[in-house]
């Protein structure tokens, strides 16, 4: 899949010379000020423990665009429709999508409706895309950050990060992705374990307020591993996590035990990782868990110079190489 | 379709109170100068004459921003693809895709590329989103009108219409979807009838020089029926064409008399529908027919406060009221 997009999408759709471009590979893309975002939505099943396909198309681009350092301001929806659709389960999957709005403040503007033929498509896909308007609290943040070294970006990017950065979650890890598949699979784990998907922004407009933020990312396909080893690669620097701090839910991980599955590879749609300058960290820990949603966060690792790519302290002791995921282990979650 | 968007989409999803929101269902929604547009791709087959999916991805979101007064500043894509799909035809579609941003001067910024395991999914489908910024000749071109008579809106609008203003197209109508039905079914027509899919908006600019322009639009489902028809509604006033002077290629004609469609509801993607003030009517026209895309560009009608709704002088003297198309006559054009 990441060859899919380097050597195809990206070798004759990019180039733009934009501020955040397409070959970044970032969560969002900027250009003159206005962060844009787009993402298909292809989930199976649609409605699952915690949330819908609705619910997770509003929360994908909300937080991809907030993750940035911005505002969410509109929303467009291309629905793609098998003929056939129960009516009822659009409306359900509408009723959701407003929901989600509403709790993000967020609205959509524009979009799209296409029925295809019985057997062209299975059920519906929704695409989201959206812009979004430089944080308020975006340039304080990053003056806090720079009292303490150098940063020439505008915006929280993958390659912000710098030795000694804290790496912070934001809650349990995986919820999303398991809640998926066993309720695809029918695997009964579903329940313990419920999809995590909510928008963010709101979260993320405190943690900003606190200043010294380095970068934010939503862990989705890939999980926790895929982030770190984006954040690894692109800022150059090594980055250490210890198992014991990862909060993972009991049920996800027996789970990921019996399927075989590293719960650091499962997407999670309500999550944070957040690196921070050093003296930030426990504030914003602090910030995180005064929120339900956050109740959970932990202090999980920082960035090191002493090696490249990313290493977890196992809980026995030992330290193990987390390669960036090869494939999705769990297919069609997103 | 009209129906599912009003009632289920709009219902749910409208309400913002942007400038020109959701519900407006004008050809691109406007948000803090932004404007702001989403359409999905499932034109089958995937190559016809004279173009193919990525092309048409590409021009139909540069011309769905160009004709609010924009210019199309970024562009996002979201590929769902089978499993399987051939990574020749997906190149195939990349190099089309670029070729017509060069063409339209218009970068693809973020994106998304998911893959679906075989079945699930007709091959390939294509969201493309995009924002624009205000024209700089659209301040100058709003005068020209206001020169003339009061008009409110600050974009050019479905709604902006008075009786008296004339009704120009840039070209043949129909091409496109003839071409792509005749090309699916095997019919032979595309030997004469190529699509006309481009992005326009370079075009768009040189008729917003001129001044006076009131509203424009590319007539894609429901072709020329429909955009007549949602002119009519929104700015309440009576719309008369006459049959003789709306110019449709021979192939296209001989093609819908055979298969029963009218070619009025037949869909374009390289063609504009173009309201003006009567004195600006014949220069629109001088500087469409500068152009090889424009080269049969007619003026076709004018608004009419002598009736309402949209009514045809038929060729042979009589008079036939053009109703908004009931379903799309050919499915899968866009």
């Amino acid at each position: 899949m990441q060859s899919l997009i380097k050597d195809y999408v990206v070798k004759y759709l990019g180039g733009s010379g934009a501020e955040v471009p397409l070959e970044a590979l970032d969560d969002s893309a900027v250009i003159d000020d206005i962060v844009f975002k787009s993402d298909s939505h292809t989930v199976k099943p649609l409605f699952f423990p915690g949330g819908d396909i609705g619910r997770l198309a509003v929360a994908g681009t909300v937080n991809d665009i907030a993750v940035m350092g911005a505002d969410p301001l509109a929303l467009s929806t291309g629905f793609i429709i098998e003929e056939g659709f129960p009516l009822d389960d659009f409306e359900r999957i509408l009723k959701s999508m407003q929901a989600a709005c509403l709790e993000a403040g967020v609205y959509v503007l524009t979009g799209d409706t296409k029925v295809m033929e019985r057997g062209a498509l299975d059920k519906i896909v929704i695409n989201t895309s959206g812009i979004g308007r430089r944080s308020p609290w975006l340039d304080k943040n990053l003056e806090e950050v720079r009292r303490h070294r150098t940063l020439n970006s505008r915006w929280l990017l993958d390659s912000n990060l710098a030795p000694g950065d804290r790496i912070i979650v934001s809650g349990t890890i995986g919820d999303h992705g398991i809640a998926v598949l066993s309720s695809r699979e029918g695997y009964g784990f579903e329940t313990d374990v419920r999809s995590d998907v909510a928008p963010l922004n709101l979260l993320m407009k405190e943690i900003l307020k606190v200043g010294g933020v380095v970068k934010v990312k939503d862990p989705t396909r890939g999980g926790l591993a895929n982030t770190l080893n984006e954040w690894s690669e692109k800022s150059r620097t090594g980055i250490i996590v210890s198992e014991e701090a990862i909060p993972i839910k009991r049920g996800v991980r027996v789970a990921c035990e019996m399927l075989g599955i590293d719960p650091l590879e499962v997407g999670n749609e309500g999550k944070l990782v957040i690196a921070s300058i050093p003296d930030k960290a426990e504030k914003i820990l602090e910030v995180l868990r005064a929120f339900p949603v956050g109740r959970e966060a932990s202090i999980i690792g920082e960035a090191s110079s002493e090696f490249r790519g990313v290493v977890l302290h196992t809980a026995v002791g030992g330290r193990r190489i987390i390669l960036p995921p090869i494939g999705d282990p769990v297919p069609r979650i997103c």
